[in-house]
């Protein structure tokens, strides 16, 4: 064990069993046989008060009674044995708990108070718990296996799942499947303790974790997991599949696990923008893990196709358009590539991406090779993806093609070896795993019969690699001074208990960093009034009551839209004023603010809310009911680069707006970047905003207006 | 062969091989060499102006000298030689012909004539053409077999692809399955002859199909296929994977057959329609296929999920709120349900829908059977998903459970047929075969391994029965007289030669079909506009031009809004015939119409089209720049049914706009069916209706304005 590594107790040297057991349909028997039958090379301690010895190995009455301390104990004893028992395992010197028993916070007051005391208990002994409520954990590099799930091989992902048969599915799946290995797997239970960021770190500095793989239904604490993905996925890819992604599975999420579930949404949101590998479908996992695992990096995003017929071109397009977020692009063959192809093909052959050979390879499947290798060559080319029949030649044509084949799966190979650029292969001969697929698969190109896998697995690649540059390239925008005059405003409005600053504030306090807002008047007496129609003399203007006792400003008809000069305003000044007291006879006044009406754009919302699960997050959309209807916004957490502003406006499915519909001039994208990333530089640095709403922007070709602030802070603490 | 078939020729008792050859690396060899090992009962005729036998079969120097008339032929000759082929074919009395050969039409000039004087002779002499460019076709129940797909079992599905790949993969899949059989295949090629639509009349009739399945790129007679579509799917399910669904694939598709692809969603709404099944994606077609013939039909839309596991039903859940379209309900379990399954299950079990055992099978797999069966005698329940791990169970507990699960097995499948309610199975042990999932499957429930997969199987099962009832129950809206005054109108314009109603004219052809339509008046004068500001004191107005010139009114200034009064009016009139006269100098003016402005409210698009490929068709969407955007409209052939106008108000992904959002009122749903109903009936019949616009109509809770209404004519033949 090494006390370096985070939870340093999952590389054990010697395991204590609480309530090890002689019955075979007990965990505390079934472990013992494991880590026997595995040859775990430490000590194991079984603890059972009425045996002498369990399986031969010699038992203990109390954990007192160990005749040495031990690294980590798997605890099989019912929740209320649990206070005690980690109370013993602190006194012991043990560092850590698996803890299979149910019970506790989830089901009753009493298993609440259960809770209670054992975290009391780990947290004056340091015990860390895993779980309670856990299938298990594996450490398979050390032969710890805590999780009765058998029959796999030793390698390079670490599984930490929140399901446990999502686990058994996982690791079943990749053992039917025949290459991958698990180094660690964790159950985490109800994370009353460790969190997926805290096991996160350890898999990132565990040494045989290649690829961490986790299966979530809801985070306790998703800033954290967001600050330790962000550090891990330049050095280790982390795919991660989020379940509760819909309503109806949310609700089922939180009945199971109690945890906090949040918009499946923002959470594939923030992920990625942690540089996360999210899963979309259940199915996608290992395969995604696969390519992952054996593929080399791409450099570019531009990926061609080469399949033996139409039908498997159209679909690997189809399907292609279908992963659009990934954002690859179907590359552009160089005249060169072209016609070099065409020395290679019959005439029919389509040498526009995707190529079909076209028969081209029915009498030797070699030509696959031949193609592949000056696709690979060209330039403009990052990635390859076969589709169709490959690997079948022999089985379907002749078998004297065998030898051919076997030897274009290995010249394919040293291709994607030789220029770093990776192939997928789609054959949907990869049920009946042929002679020549294996070959190509241990020669590290990764086989699928589905074509839609297929496709999810270059495009990762790709999309992943891309995220990876784009992460390096454009660190997080962090403003380091707060502008006294900005910190002026929210400690007045503190003074006041006032937890929403009046509109005009939040104006203030916006242009304070650099965002750009209308110039506005507060008026409190006819006499301004008129002093603000001489000043916006050039303009129709907006009035709005400003009150802390009025949120709903236009449900107390205190707005008025589009007026100009002096009388105009003056009426409006009034009834505004009136409205509001007929709305709440006791709403203190501030005064009525007066603004430009904002120039006619493109509606726009730009929020910032405090998660309680995920922190400071930013979200953008556009404006409007239809919006809210389709839920077609963007999330980013806080801080952000420009990257992450920039694909903000990208993700969201209504993007095309932005550059102009209908005849409409394209907004100005940067200037909206970079309100972005203003506002992230703004809260960064001011803890005190607990919510903006900015609702709405009006972009256009020369910039944005923003017609409505409204900034919360939180409640002091 | 018989011949009251549509087809027939592919029931045949003699085959006639054209191009027939010795050499092994041939299809004219391949297909003899099959027939024979296949035992075809029937004669074989070789035909090679150099051979004398072929495979020991005497062979004939020229199709004139064959011994008798035959069935079929399988042409294996070059584009050049089929003139002469299909002629000589055609004197034999030769019924069918596939032709495998490519270089028609779709490569070059000199093809595109091969390919009429191919058809010119077909057409003489009554011979149908499968192809050209076809991969072949096979009949396995006449052990006739002309497709060089070998290792296929007989059965019910029969097969027509546009991509002979895809045939291979489908066929290939089904056999790895290992339960599958086949009846037919077709491989379409060029569809120069025989088109989809009389394919599935061909299956429909067949009494070995019990399930079309097709795979389809473009289709060059769509709207005869949905006429046969609709005839056959009460009786047989129909399967269809529509390739080219994106702009990408649609590229791809044209360039590979030429054939008109048009909008995926658009073909996709069509199909259902007319109650085809449409695989969403291409792996899904054979799991569709296989439950669709194995399972019971279920009598109403409430799925019960059964998992012993959290996370297999948080992603039951998922997955099912992602098949939305499937129209697929949670059931809602009754007490006396929930009662019994607590009786049955441990406390930690989660009784609600998904149930989960939470362990209650780990020591007796049996407790599945005992909960499906009080799950499937819950009136409220009609189909139910077990989803984990079953089947698993003695391989991952104990060996000795294997009696117990494989009793159980079969206790699911007599539930399932005694309650006549479908059961899929999700299993993560499903690749691994083991004996109580084929158990389960020779008992005639589908297991699956992907929950994706494993949810769309059910949801469809669920969706299609659902539609089944829904066709049943609705006919087609069929107007069968045409009011009088609607065709003096289209006569009147084809006199006058426009092809272009005024709105007027459109406003009254509409209106004689009983669609309510605002008042209106066409004024020419300045004494005209007066008499209209007396009519319509009551209201703001709208005034537009009126002229066939000009087509964009607001273009040419032509419509002024929110008038009231006399002189307002006057001055409008006279701008707009001004700058009409600017915009065209020579526009014909036939006056400017005068009408109330539309009640605010929900803005809708209500379209028609006649598709060259599909026929006349409905669209319905929400209005505005975002829908456009979203492309968020669903269409139907024309004439619809009730329940048609209803799902189009139900399909579009903004359609919870129509039920009233941020405390609007929700719109009157069945005035708006009734209008599309109505302009259905118009449009059927009035065949001489090219397009139909309705931009916008505005819903309110009380009805709707009809603002703008655009009606264009076909050219005269």
């Amino acid at each position: 064990m090494n006390n370096d590594l985070p939870l340093s107790f999952l590389n054990p040297t010697s395991i204590a069993i609480i309530g090890a057991s002689k019955n075979p349909a007990k965990r505390g028997y079934q472990a013992m046989r494991q880590l026997i039958r595995d040859k775990f090379s430490g000590h194991i301690y079984p603890v059972n008060p009425k045996e002498d010895e369990i399986l031969d190995i010699p038992a203990y009455k109390s954990i007192e009674a160990l005749p040495g301390p031990a690294d980590i104990a798997l605890v099989c004893t019912p929740a209320r044995t649990l206070p005690g028992v980690i109370k013993q395992c602190g006194e012991r010197g043990i560092k850590g708990a698996v803890i299979l028993a149910g019970g506790f916070s989830e089901s009753s007051e009493e298993g609440a108070g259960y809770e209670r005391d054992m975290l009391a208990a780990a947290n004056k002994y340091g015990v860390r718990l895993i779980g309670p409520n856990t299938s298990g954990a594996f450490n398979l590099h050390r032969q710890m296996n805590l999780a009765g799930i058998s029959n796999l091989q030793p390698g390079g992902l670490g599984l930490i799942s929140q399901s446990g048969n999502m686990a058994l599915s996982i690791t079943t799946e990749a053992a039917a499947g025949g290459y991958l290995g698990f180094s660690t797997y964790v159950g985490v239970g109800n994370q009353v303790d460790i969190s997926f960021g805290e096991y996160l770190e350890y898999l990132a500095a565990d040494p045989n974790t290649t690829l961490p793989v986790l299966y979530i239904e809801g985070f306790k604490d998703g800033r954290k997991f967001l600050d330790v993905a962000r550090e891990v996925t330049p050095k280790k890819p982390v795919v991660v599949y989020k379940a509760g992604r819909t309503t109806l599975g949310q609700t089922s999420a939180k009945s199971h696990t109690g945890a906090l579930a949040g918009s499946y949404e923002m959470a594939r949101d923030l992920m990625r923008q942690a540089g996360v590998i999210v899963a979309r479908r259940s199915d996608h996992v290992i395969p995604l893990a696969e390519a992952l695992s054996i593929s080399p990096q791409p450099k570019g995003t531009r990926l061609a196709i080469l399949v033996d017929g139409g039908g498997h071109a159209t679909i690997a397009a189809d399907t292609l358009a279908d992963e659009a977020m990934s954002r690859v692009e179907l590359a552009q063959l160089s005249d060169r590539t072209r016609t070099r192809l065409a020395g290679i093909l019959p005439p029919a052959a389509s040498l526009a991406n995707p190529v079909d050979v076209a028969g081209g390879t029915d009498s030797n499947p070699g030509v696959f090779a031949d193609c592949v290798s000056v696709m690979l060559e060209d330039e403009g080319v990052d990635a390859v993806l076969i589709g169709g029949l490959y690997g079948g030649y022999a089985m379907r044509f002749d078998p004297a093609m065998l030898e051919v084949e076997n030897e274009t799966s290995i010249r394919l190979a040293a291709l994607q070896h030789h220029h770093q650029k990776p192939i997928v292969v789609q054959s949907l001969y990869a049920p009946l795993k042929p002679e020549p697929l294996v070959t190509l698969r241990e020669g590290g190109i990764q086989v699928q019969e589905s074509m839609e896998i297929a496709v999810a697995c270059i495009t990762t690649l790709i999309s992943h690699a891309r995220h990876q540059r784009r992460l390096a390239a454009h660190p997080p925008y962090i403003v380091e001074t707060r502008p006294d005059t900005g910190q002026a405003i929210i400690d007045k409005a503190r003074a006041e208990n006032r937890t929403s600053l009046f509109e005009h504030e939040a104006m203030d306090l916006v242009a304070a960093h650099d965002i750009q807002m209308p110039r506005y008047q507060v008026v409190r007496s006819e006499t301004d009034v008129a002093a603000a129609a001489a000043e916006f003399a050039d303009t129709r203007v907006a009035m709005k009551i400003i009150s802390q006792d009025i949120i709903h400003k236009s449900e107390a008809r205190g707005v008025r839209l589009r007026l100009r000069g002096k009388d105009e305003m003056t009426r409006a000044y009034n009834e505004i004023l009136d409205s509001a007291r007929e709305y709440n006879a006791d709403a203190r006044i501030e005064g009525v603010l007066v603004a430009p009406m904002a120039k006619p754009g493109v509606e726009i919302i730009i929020g910032v809310y405090r998660d309680p699960v995920y922190g400071p997050v930013l979200m953008f959309g556009l404006g409007g009911t239809l919006v809210e209807v389709l839920k077609d916004v963007s999330f980013r957490a806080i801080p952000l680069s420009r990257a992450d502003a920039q694909e903000m406006l990208e993700d969201i499915k209504t993007g095309e707006i932005l550059d102009g519909v209908r005849g409409a001039r394209p907004v100005d994208k940067d200037a909206l970047i970079d309100l972005l990333l203003r506002i992230s530089g703004l809260v960064h640095c001011h803890p005190e905003i607990e919510e903006i709403d900015f609702n709405p922007v009006l972009a256009t070709h020369e910039g944005y207006t923003i017609a409505d602030a409204r900034v919360i802070l939180s409640v002091e603490a």
